[in-house]
Formats: C-alpha cells, structure tokens, sequence
C-alpha cells in the first residue's frame, strides 16, 4: 500500500468513527479535559495543514485564516488559540464546513505526497500517527460525553467488555535488560533512547483483572479503609465520593455501566476498565501485589496478550537517557508534559488498527478514568 | 383573535427568532446563566405540558417518560432535573425531535383550548407570557453564545443600537402615588397588589444614557477610582478586569461591539447597553445623579419614551404589600427570587411584540449585564 | 460627664471585653469575614489617629509609619492595606504592642479633645461609634473564632439566651409615617433624611421567636422542603449541608450550642440566635407569616421590647430619599454597601450600651449567622 | 552520648529554634502546606505519645484527652483529627501549655528509655529523626509566615546565602550502580532496599546554581517563553503571575528577597534558593543542560560538597525494588505519598545537625518553593 492509500485509510477511519452520530452530537464537549467530535476531525486536518502544507507547499492556500486559532490543541510556538474549555462553543463552522475542510486538505496532502521525494514522508507518518491517537480520544470523548445523557443513547459497538482468561504468574530473572524502540519504522521520541535497565527479579500476571475481581475490593469495603490508598488517592475519592469505577451506576442493588451500546448490567468476567491510578494502586495493595514498572512490562509483555485496556504501572513519565526535544513546533508533542503523569503501557479496544507496539507510553494524569484503563498486578520476588 | 390564534402566534414567533440559525447553533451555552436555543424551544414547551396538558387532558400522554426531568428549569415541585450547566449537553433529543414536541404540544394544547371552557384560560395565557420572557432569553442568550465564536457570526438583525434623541428633565411632586397593576389583563403576581406608596420630589431623564456619554465617563477614569462605585462593584470590575460594557472591545484605539449582525464600529448617538448594575450605578454617581428608584419610574413613565432599554433602578425586588405566593408550582415563578436582586423597568429591542406594560417588573442580580441593559438618569430635587 | 470623659469610656471598653482573653487568641481569624481581637483594637485606634489625629493636630506623629497599611479596614481612598484575610497573620506587632499604641492615640486624642472648640467633636463621636460597633463585632467574631476549637473554649458571659416573654400581636393603621432620624444627637448618614413612607395595616409580634418554636419548624422538616425558601436560600442550605443554626450541634439526639461560656444544652424558651435571612424567612414561610419591613419595624418598635437580638427585616438595605454621600474618607462609612444586603433593627446583648436607637440601620449578606440576628414576626392586615 | 542524651538533644534543639519568637509567632499559618510553631512543637511531642508511650508504658497517662485530635497530622489509622488548614486557628491550648506538654512527655519518655531493653530503640530513633525533619519545617514555615508581615521582621541567622564556589564537571562512566542505604544505623523506609540501577555516562556540576546566574535567566525572558517549561509549569507562572524565585521582589530596579534576618538585596554569587521544579527544569532547559537523576547524584555526590540547599532532580518519588509498608500507623510514613511528588537530595541550611546522608530522599510536589530547594545541573555524555 502506498503512502497516499495509507494517508487515506487513516483519514476515513476518523470519519468511520462518527458514522452514527448526529450532528448536535458534534459539539459535544462536558469537561475541559475531552473534546468535541467536530474538533477532533479538525483539528486532526489541521496539523497537516500547519505543519505540512503551509511549510512544504508553496502553491496551498490555507482554508480559512481563523482555523489556525480555532484548531491548535496546545502548541505555544503557534500562536494563539481557542480556550481548551471552550471548544464545544465553536458551533461555526459547521460540521459539513468541517468535512469539506478535511476533502480539502485531503487533497492537498496526496497532492504534495506523489510529488515529495520522500523527504517529508516521516512528518507525513508522524500526521498519521498523531491522528490515529485522537482516533482513541474521538471514542472515548464521545463516550465521556454521551454518559451525561439521561436517554443513554446506544451509538456504536465496540466491543468494551469480552471475556479474560483465566490469569497466571510469568516469572522474570533479574539483569541487565533493553529498554526503549530501536526499529526502523514510525515511533514516538518518548520511546528514544533505546538504553539500558537493571530490573530485578518479579513476576507478572498473565491476565488483566477482572470486574468481578474489581467488585469483590468494593465489597470488602476498599473504599472505606485509607490504608490502601496514597494520600493523594484517598483526599480524591473522598472528594468526590467515589464508590466505583466511572459509569458504573448502581440501580436496586445491581451494578451497571454505560457503555457506547448503552448501559448495560456489568460482565463480571470481563477486564474491568474505567479505573484511574489511585484506584488501581488501592486494589494491588489489597491484593498484597503491586502494579508493574513500565519496564517489567516492557521486558515480559511477549508472553502474555495485551491489548484491551491500557495498563497502568507505577512509572512515572519521565524521559529517557539522552531524550531530546526536537527543535519548533513538534518538539512540543512529548517532552513538555513529563511530570505529574504516570505511563500506561498496551493498547485498548479504542487504539486504531496498526497503533500499538510494546515500546509504545502512553501517560496520564493519576486521577483520569476516561480512557479503557485497567489493572494488570505484579510482583518482586 | 381567539385564544387559540394568539396562542399559534406566540408559538410561531419562537421559531421564527431561530431562523437562521445552524443546527450546531441550538446546543450553545457558554455559561450557567445562559441557556441553548434548543433548551428553550423545549421547555416552553415542556411548561405547556406539565402545567396545563397533564393535570388537566386526561387523554393526553406525554411525548417521552424523560422530557420532565430534562426539561424543567428551576421548579423543585416538580422534581429532579437537568443540572443548569449540563443544558447544552443533551446532543438528544434532536433539533427536529424537539419540532415534532412542539408540535406535538400545539395540537393538544389548541384542541384543549377549542374544547374547554375558559376555566384555563388564565392558565394558558401565563403559559403565552412565560414563553414569551424566554423568546427575549432565546436572542439574548444567542448573542452571548455567538459571541464566543471568534469568527463574529451574523445571524439577524433587531435594531440593536438606534439614534437616541436629546434629553431633558421631567419633574414630578411629592405624594401619595398608585403603584401596581389594577386592570383586568394578565400581569405576573409580583406586579400585584396595586397600593399607596410615598414619593418625594424627583427628577428623571427623558433619554437614555448614550454610548457616547459612557464613553466619556470611561475616558475620564470611570472604571479606576472607587469613590464611585459600590464596594462590590468595585471589587468586580477588579477581580474580572472590567474595562467597558460587555462585547466592547478595543482595537487599535478604536472601541468596537459584537452584535447579532457581527461586529461593528460603536455608535455614539445609539443607547448604551449591556452595563451592570454597578457599572449604572458608577456612572450615575460619577454624573452626580443616580438611578430612579422603581416607583418613581412608573409613576413618570408616561412621559418619555421607552421599550428599547431594560432600564436599571435602584430598588430591590421585593414583594408589594399583600403579595402572596400562589399554591403548588405556579407559585415557584416569582417570590422564591426575591432576594439579591434589582429592578428593572421598561422593555428591550428584545421583548417580544405585546409583552410590556408599565408595571412590569423584570429583575436581575446586579452583576449581570447580557441583557439588553441601559441606564436612565435621576435626580431629587 | 465631658466628652474625653466619654471618649475614654468607650475606649476602655474595648479591653474590657478581652480581658479573659490569653495572648494567642488575639490573632485568630477563622474566615475572611472575622477579624482578630488585636485587629479590631488597632483599627478602631487607627481610625482616630487617621481621621482626626493627623488632620487636625499639626504636632501629632504617627506612632508608626506602617500602621496606616495594617490596620486600614476598607476606606480605598486612604490608601493599600493588608488584604482582608491576612489579619490573622500580622503577629507583629505584638498585643502589647497594640496596647501602647492606644493608650498613646488616647493621650493624644484627650489633649487634642480638650483644646479645640468643639469643632471636631461630631468627627470625636463618630470615632466612638465606629468603635462601639466594632465592639460588637469583637465579642461575634471572637465567639466564631473560639467555635472552631474543640476545647470549647470558656471565656466570658454575656448572657446569650435569656428567657423570651409570650408573644402578642400589636396592630397599626394604614397611613403616612415618618421614617429615619430627626434629633440633634449622633446618627449615620444611612439614618437621613427622615421622610416620608406610606405604610399599609399590619400587625407584629410583640416577642422574638424562640429557640424551641424554631426546633419544631426543624423537627417538621422545614430544612427539607424547597417551598418555604428562596431559591439562593435552598441552594445555600443544600450547598452547605446547613441543618440548624450557626453553633448548634446534635449529640446523641439532644441539641447543644457553644456560646461564650462554653457549650450547653439549647434552652427552647430563650430567643433564637443565629439565622440568616433566608433561615428567618424560610421559618416565617412555614408560619404562613412574614418578617415585618424597616419601616414597618420603626413605627411599631415603641410597642415592643427590643435589644436582645438584630432582628431580620425584609428590607433590602438602601438609600432614603436625599440621602448623600460625604466627601472623602468618612463618605465610605456607608454608602458603598447598598446592594446585596438586607436591614436588620433592633440591638443585641453583644450591642455596646448607649449604642442603640429606633433609627438604626443594621445591614448584613442574607447569608451570614455569626451576629446575635434573631426573628420577630409580622402579617399583612 | 546515651540515647536518652541525644532524646534531649534534639527535643532541646526544637525549642532553641523559637527562642527569638514572641507568643504570637507561635500561632502563625499562612496557607494549608505550613503549619505554625506551636503545632510543631506539640505534633513531634504528640508523635512520641501515641506511638511510643501510650502502646509500652502501662502506667503512662495521656496529657490531655484531646490533644490525639489535635495534634495528629495525618495518620488515619489514628482516628479524627484538626483539618490541616485550622492549625493556626488553635490559640488553646496556649505556647506555655504546649511547653508542659513538651516537658511532660520528656520525663516520661526519659523513663521508658531508661528501664527499656533497647527494644524500642528504633522507634525512639524515628521519633527523633521526626523531629528533626519538623525542626526544618518549623524554620522554612516561620520564614513562609513572617513574610505575609509588611515589617519584615527579623528573627534569626541561620547563614541563608553564603557564596558557592566556582563550577566544574564530574564525569561518571556507564555501568551498574548500587543505590539506597545499606548500613546499620537509622534511614527512612523509602531508602530500601539496596539495589541495582544502570546508569548511562553523565556529568554533573561541583556547585549549584547561582542567584547571579538565575538572574541571567529571567533577564533573558526565561519567565516569557514557553519553550523552556513544562506545559504545567507554563500554565503555572501564567496564573499565579511569577516573574520571580519565592520571596523576591523587585524595588525601583533592584531585587531583593526576605530572610530571616529581614529583607536584604540579593547575593549574586550566593546558591539560588526557593524556586520550584517548574523552574528547576525551565533554567536547565535555557542552558541546554538537565536535572540529574537521583542516582546519578547518589553515585556522584561524594565528588561535590552538598548541605546548603535541598537539590530537585529529575526523578519522580516512587518506590525502591522490593519496598514494603511497615504496618500500623508507621506504615503511612512514606508509601502513601509516592506519587507526583519529585525528589530532592541532599541537605540545607535549615537542616539539623546529623539529619543528612548521601541516600536520604526528600520529595515535594513540583510547586512548592519553600523549602531552601536549589538547583545542581547535570548533561548527558
């Protein structure tokens, strides 16, 4: 498959995505931290746009003179833009202005794409990428904020909840391991350098845990007793008045969640997702295990399957030896946000076809449950 | 024309504000205090349905189990609701599913009316005038939503800012005046009881106070000695950086405002708007005048023009002696705000056709300024 | 008795009242509405060396250059000034400290008293009331600051709760009244002019409610039941999980206060204390009665024993007819504050002696409870 | 010297620090994180009740039924306590009555020390070793709270800023390291275990940053521009408006900054103190350098002089490779705080006398500037 194919496929998926919406739906945007979908297509378009066509093309002419204020996400070196809390409020342009700006640049790209000597093909890739990663937020955004409808619309099916297996213990022998990508192909300058950790000896389980593992800990009262929590988790839980992880809602002494089907009664079996850091670090220590390191994940993650949920470990974002930030714009993609965040590794059932490898960092502030977060225990041995 | 045409008519006319609109534009809602055009087309409807077709069409079934609880504003009678900042939230129902309500409701409510025997029709006509206050909420929360669109949407045109002629001072006497509504029309239960009240020798303006004017006032420094303001006030203007009305902004020395026809270039002839309390206050005593108090308005009202202009006063809202508030939810309408805020009088290029009277009593809390506020002038003699 | 005579005696009083007091309980500020005990015995100091002091009396030197930034309260033209919620941190200078610096503006104050001709003798008094309120609010404050502590400090008896006599109703005419302060003593300018107000028949109670007529309004659910209250009250008591009156506690099923003597058991046939407006009117609601206005309270005070408690008008609290602003410094006295708050009349066992009068206009945020505010009860006729 | 000596050592040193204060000092808290002197004095002296005397000494009797209320900090397992913010609000008991307390506590733990067969030793060690760390709190909190006072009061010479030596390099090789106590004598729990880390060629810098240096920084506009801050600490200095290291102010184009021994003009050749991680990392990134990691100091700090400042590194606060919860209250020492928090190493002048070591981990959250933080570079090879 060509680059340009592979341009394409990528754009129709977001668009794939939305297939079921309508377009009051678009503008939905219920927290500071999730984004509308009509801002998500955009703003996707829009990185080609600035960071692409205007630099690369002489001959583009850029859509709109405002969309560059209207679309940034967060890059200072551009300028300007659209307060992150106010992006549902953007109800021009519309969403069909939206699409033909998305055909548009569409074009424009594959146009400058055939005629490139390849020069521009890992900013090309790296377009790609980035909207492959706000493929994920588009759903679970849109998951986030179709949850604040009492009529729980029923949108899309995504598989959320299948069946775990039956979990067991990968023993891991101290040493000297490699950590970090060193491929040739696409990935992120978080995952740069590949360098060298000493891990100790641990094991880690084969299998994610479930929500009815998840269940019993709320049973057994694991929200009510401080000393399983950091302190941090627990002035939040009590702030918030936490009993469960987010969409679930108990009605006549069942539980139930909603999902992008609806809401439905939760599957005990299934991997419990939704659950922020305190939450899982509160359930290991009730277990008596622990999370993993982002590196004992790293190291055993070919001897079990992953892939449903991402998985929290007890890293902390932070670069790696001899990380650099690139010069301009891009360099603001990683580097500024690593600190207060804590790294989850895998992919979920929200990752778009082709974007997950085990060097991949995805990270997160320890409070947020929004994405398909889960739990895979550890321990030192 | 009947009942039942005026009826239609106050209906039509909500719809015919949203014209030109977008769909995306009917989910806008920028703040707590300002609600989606969408919100309003249903709850005026909602009203309909709840208060007159319920309790009083027993074949009547309602259009969806949930529409009471998403659509009710503030009438705890009435149940649990919508939190008010989750309003532009709900994607669904659809802009055309909330067509078909109103229609729905129109069909039941004119053969309701055509069938019974004006014992509701008090109540049918309450339910005119409260659609009628949110037909004027509708454009000016639609001002407020667009206004955050950093493209300056134009969507119609009211005749905002109009040439205000010169002004003089109309002077009254000292006395015993009638206050209140006392014919046989509708009026709301906080223009009643019509009673005595004593007024000293007074002063007030025949025009409103003009852009020009204010601008004076903020040129001389206004907006930066206190000695002019309510201690409150001030520390408003100092905590929100308030610098001028709202929608004033500043452009290479030249003040500019948003209007429902996009941005223009401030006209000095044309009433001023969208001041506070505070900021009406400031000036007033910047002037060495002050604001008429209610009673004096009513009492020379039918000396000057007005109806462009809600008109801030220095009185309180409080109950007239006697009133009383009316049982079950109906009574939620007016006495349960009687607390924090002012009195305003007159009628805006807002108000809906046939929705003003002398006595009319709108009220807001002094910090508000979306509305299409201005200031007349007074003096004691 | 001379007026240095009376000078001293006021300013005796104010440590008079803190002489139970130990060193660390002069600095507590629980929250940015209260002032610490030293505050208010240097600002009330402050006053006479700022206002009288230094404008008059060409030897006089300040005691201490910085004394003007720490001990201004609100008066914005006389300069920057500790922020509101940092009194409680200004450790130095110390409480011996304030002390000398009293007894060195009295000796100044008395010299300065004794050799001019009467001339400043009106600025003299209103220092001296400005001290006696702050007197007041010395013994409040000093009441909520001790409240925070779970020792249950005791330190002094005023005697808070007294027995309340029955209750009767006294009726009066419809007709024109005069209203505000004609004599030739001290009054605050918010007192003037005295005018003319048209009142309608009414009747009001002869006695304050009581303790226990307030518990049976709390036994039937009152705090339960939106209908009783406005709007900003219920969300205030829902907000704020508000369930009684300031200081009432409930332990194993009996109800308890702290007072200035410590904590005991609530006596149900001694006046209510500590409601706020929208609690006072909440309970009146639930009587199917109403607080009485200002006015209303004026013309019938003469029939009534009052003093015990600032009883709750429905009065917003604004300018009589004619009223003006002074200029300068004393023209913040009053003025600024007319908006947002309610009037409250009477005196209570924390008022100072001689500090009180029919005219006086009490005025406090329909949310506050740490005064002695109290209910008296009215009806339309 | 016997254990009971240096029990009174450190109890002595306590109160050596407040000798300077007066009584009002004592009750000082200027925001949540600090807490006053009193509290301190009586928290370490409530320490060594609740979890030495009050378990081991049968016939010890607690010095006041309440004081476990307030005078706990943190520790759930040990019931209620005062919120952290009404410390300062605890004017009873007063300082001489804490001072008892202090003594009372003395005698009876010189007691249980003497007849006790060294069983306890190690938790009187950690009750001293608590101690000493409160005694820094104790002076950086005085110098937090003293500085909210426009009299910039002066209360003692701890020697704050005194000159660093010029910089070079120290260069480490690649290769396994051990990291984390491994001796006999006392550590906290967050120093085990020993253990391996791979640690990749660096340099680090002999002395630590200069205020003349930072100076350079802010000069150049490092407050100004994005490209050095993380995005939180971008967002940062952007709300709270920081221009400037904690404490210092510019007059008339000269800094200056508060110390303990009152406001003086900056010492350019003295070590930086009080700035964040924010700017920690902002400064390292305008000089194209970095933070060391915590290992990477650990290995290489026998090569520098270290004591004067607490050093930021950029590692996160997170557990050693087997670390294990204590049970019981003493559990919640350190665990429950390992998450975004960033550690510090080495020592400062506000440190007691034998309370450093090269494992020793301090942690703050990335904010705060209190403390005497510093900044040591360090750059990849």
């Amino acid at each position: 498959m060509s680059l340009a194919e592979e341009f394409q496929g990528v754009r129709n998926h977001s668009l794939k995505i939305c297939e079921n919406l309508i377009t009051e739906d678009f503008s939905l945007q219920a927290s500071e931290e999730v984004s509308p979908p009509k801002w998500h297509l955009a703003h996707t378009t829009w990185f080609f746009e600035q960071f692409i066509l205007v630099p690369n093309d002489p001959e583009y002419e850029v859509k709109h003179p405002q969309f560059n204020f209207l679309f940034n996400s967060y890059y200072n070196s551009l300028g300007a833009r659209t307060a992150r809390n106010h992006r549902g409020l953007m109800s021009r342009p519309s969403v069909s202005e939206v699409r033909s700006y998305r055909a548009y640049v569409d074009e424009a790209m594959k146009g400058l794409i055939q005629k490139n000597d390849s020069g521009l093909n890992q900013l090309v890739i790296l377009g790609m990428n980035h909207e492959q990663q706000h493929q994920e937020l588009l759903l679970t955004d849109l998951k986030y904020n179709l949850w604040f409808n009492p009529l729980n619309p029923r949108v899309m099916d995504i598989g959320e909840y299948a069946n775990e297996p039956q979990s067991n213990w990968i023993s891991m022998k101290e040493g000297v391991y490699q950590i970090g990508y060193k491929g040739d192909s696409f990935c992120y300058d978080n995952e740069l350098n590949s360098h060298k950790v000493y891990i100790h000896d641990f094991a880690i389980a084969s299998a994610l845990v479930t929500n009815g593992e998840y269940l019993e800990f709320m049973n057994d009262g694991g929200y009510d007793d401080p000393k399983f929590w950091h302190d941090e988790g627990w002035a939040w839980i009590k702030d918030q008045e936490v009993k469960a992880p987010l969409y679930w809602e108990k009605q006549d002494d069942e539980w139930f969640y909603y999902t992008l089907e609806g809401q439905k009664v939760i599957d005990k079996s299934a991997a419990l997702a939704h659950v922020n850091f305190y939450e899982a670090s509160a359930f290991a220590n009730w277990k008596g295990l622990r999370l993993p390191t982002e590196f004992e994940w790293e190291v055993a993650q070919d001897q079990f399957e992953w892939g449903k949920r991402w998985e929290w470990t007890n890293s902390a974002y932070l670069p790696y030896p001899g990380f650099t930030v690139a010069p301009g714009a891009i360099g603001e993609y990683n580097g500024k946000f690593m600190v207060n965040q804590m790294v989850l590794r895998g992919a979920s059932v929200a990752t778009s076809p082709n974007h997950s490898r085990p060097t991949y960092r995805n990270f997160f502030h320890p409070n947020y449950r929004w994405q398909f977060m889960g739990i895979r225990l550890a321990k030192s041995l």
